[in-house]
């Protein structure tokens, strides 16, 4: 018996247009998306929407920063319990990186593919915690090159090849297939420690 | 003096509308791109685009194709000048593929987020040609794990791995940086070798 199904959370309005707006530009594309079909998706009537956000650029913006924050918290969350070797924390940020990845595949394919349909300011202000987050990758390999334990040609660019591999995972993982998103997590974390050269001492 | 420049050849009507669909499709979006604004690009009339293409996804499907076509014999032709060691054909392989990838940017990252707007029958006659190109890296690093020179938890899932951080080079690559595409695709190489668990003997 799921004990946490009797006290399960009623998801708010709010709550529930955004899951029908993430549904929408997940399977309609941004572009053909309207305030109407995202209203009829959450049952709700399209005056209802409008109540809570303005236009589907607010939406977009909305699903993209919150998905991006909490894969961030995900991130900083391991690395607190990871030891601090640069190989321990490397893996722990990956491993929690690919884990919100596998879990949350809407999310970051509509990062991905819709990010550029929207204007300046707005996509702003979504890519301000991804920056952050690469920062904290930079910041973690750079310190596995200075103390020998890495060896890549460039830190950033190996940063970013590790990234764009990691949001891959969006792609092709399927959570009814023979691989858990955990399975898959870790993989990948094996997969980052080889590509910045690591070296068992 | 660029003696090529004289004697340039002038693209056929068909490969000017190529040209045009593939920027308005890279700058606009497949969905909001019409025969009309191809046309417009392409400096002919809509009329004429209809002649040689029934519909824009038609026009998709043969830029994807022949994007693909050309990437795989790219990777195929660098396989046959290098080395037999599994180690030589994959950084071969990933530093064609990578090339590639850095040299067309446009078609490679329409490919990654318009591919999904064809219908089921179109997006397999594109889909063939990268399965292709997947297979010849599975082959390679199968050959990499049976001879003990690779190592990692799934020779499919590593190839992905690859294939999408390569992929993810179009999403970032300047060509008036500081970085030669050649030198981007070489340390993809370095990347790609060290993911799969290679230790030089």
């Amino acid at each position: 018996m799921n004990t946490r199904s009797s006290g399960a959370v009623i998801p708010s309005v709010r709550q529930r247009i955004l899951d029908a707006a993430l549904e929408e530009f997940y399977t309609a594309g941004f572009h053909a998306a309207t305030m109407r079909t995202i209203a009829k998706r959450a049952g709700c009537s399209a005056a209802n929407v409008y109540n809570h956000f303005e236009n589907k650029d607010e939406l977009l913006v909305e699903i993209l920063r919150s998905a991006s924050d909490e894969q961030f918290t995900a991130t900083r969350t391991a690395l607190r319990r990871a030891g601090s070797a640069p190989a321990e924390q490397w893996t722990a940020a990956v491993v929690a990186h690919s884990l919100y990845t596998a879990r949350n595949q809407q999310a970051c394919l509509v990062a991905n593919t819709e990010l550029r349909y929207l204007d300046e300011v707005d996509r702003k202000r979504v890519v301000g915690s991804r920056d952050a987050q690469e920062h904290l990758f930079v910041t973690i390999a750079e310190a596995g090159v200075a103390g020998g334990d890495f060896d890549v040609p460039h830190v950033h660019q190996a940063v970013t090849a590790v990234l764009t591999m990691c949001a891959g995972i969006a792609l092709w993982y399927r959570p009814d297939g023979p691989l858990s998103a955990q399975a898959v997590a870790d993989s990948y974390g094996v997969y980052a420690l080889n590509l910045v050269g690591y070296r068992p001492a």
